[in-house]
């Protein structure tokens, strides 16, 4: 079934690419969350070549219907970049049997990055095996991050963001924030990064990603340290597994 | 004279793409500035290509020459990216006769961009003409900026990392920090980012990306709004020259 969906996320690449060198209407969702025409047009495809399978959709742009059986869908992680035309976004599709993960598909179209996983059959990158980072040393340490866009009106929220950011940085080898959390999960999978973390993600954002980095060896929890639930945790903590301890500590000082 | 260099340097990017996939020897030059023996093997390549065109010659992993008629040469902007794989890094090299700038070039050979620009003869990337953004909102801009390795031991360079990213985070679009300053100047240039800060640069991080901005319409000054001093200046503060004026506010306030 899975090579099934990367054939239709292939497909909808086709149009993601095209969109990404095109001008682009845009609009805004809240203060900062920007949703372009290729947005919508992108999760249309998908949800309509999705429909035969049978599952409840969750998709960023319009439907929300009951988590069971269910396909969940980003049809561009990382819009601000897609925008920008920064050639690091992504489709991400992520599916759940009994609310379970069954396999996740992150595509970077413009890179033509693949990334998919199926639960208890490891991660892949372009047909290519991947797996974490073996970093133990959190001063060297590559950690990714996000800043939510809630951040803007929510006084907390920008506080935690600056807060963290002051007791991370100056531990780890360096700090990235490149603009989607399904790559960002997807690079800790491939030990490109070696830890990353952020708040106030969607399920959509992670929904793939964090099936992906579990498939090849990493670690993901809350803030706490325990299983993390993307419609219920506010905070991800997402490493190698070997740093994880270390890393939790800054979220519990 | 320009294509010559770029021959060069593309040849260079050759011996960069050939490491970027292998395993590197890795040291430290402080307690996180990283140095892989492909920053040395570049740097040696370039160092005795230009040879014959007899300028000084000022390089991050070597030579220091008197500043004058100068090739400054970072033979990989963003090693720590490189050594990650992270595609995201780049050869730097900027020419300057009478300590005024000639021409800069800028490679990614990982995506293959290939920036470049002589004096008054415009700024390209792949041979196609490239300028900046023309956002005028700041609450649109997309700002990049870079965390210095200072701020590990430095208090006041911590300080200020958070200080300007509590201030500027929620009045732009989003910030992004993806890890070379060469590219971040690029970027700016080609109108993917609107607006770039950062402190604590040495001139081969930024000697070709400012000349390579200033060709494609953007504006570049020191925190103050003075003309930036790469050998003096702290701080580095670059737009698209539309919001400059907005943007420096908050380093004045």
């Amino acid at each position: 079934m899975i090579n099934e969906f990367i054939e239709i996320v292939k497909e909808a690449g086709v149009i993601f690419k095209e969109g990404f060198y095109s001008k682009k209407q845009v609009n805004l969702k809240g203060k900062k969350d920007l949703v372009t025409n290729y947005d919508v047009l992108i999760e249309e495809f998908l949800k309509n070549k999705f429909k035969k399978f049978g599952y409840s959709i969750i998709a960023e742009e319009s439907t929300k219907e009951e988590f069971n059986n269910s396909i969940i869908i980003d049809p561009i992680d990382g819009t601000t970049n897609f925008f920008h035309q920064i050639p690091h976004c992504a489709i991400s599709i992520g599916v759940y049997e009994n609310k379970k993960p069954k396999f996740g598909i992150v595509y970077n179209p413009i890179l033509d990055e693949l990334f998919y996983a199926e639960t208890n059959k490891g991660a892949y990158k372009n047909k290519k095996k991947i797996k974490v980072s073996e970093f133990s040393d959190f001063g060297r340490a590559l950690i990714a991050t996000g800043f939510p866009y809630s951040g803007a009106e929510n006084k907390d929220d920008l506080n935690w963001v600056v807060d963290k950011l002051s007791k991370i940085l100056p531990k780890c080898q360096d700090i990235r924030r490149f603009g989607s959390a399904a790559l960002d999960l997807c690079y800790v999978a491939e030990g490109r990064f070696d830890g990353y973390y952020e708040i106030n993600l969607k399920p959509w954002d992670v929904s793939a990603g964090i099936i992906i980095l579990k498939e090849a060896g990493g670690t993901i929890s809350n803030e706490k340290g325990s299983g993390f639930n993307m419609f219920e945790d506010k905070c991800i903590v997402a490493s190698n597994g070997i740093i994880h301890k270390k890393f939790l500590k800054f979220f519990n000082d």
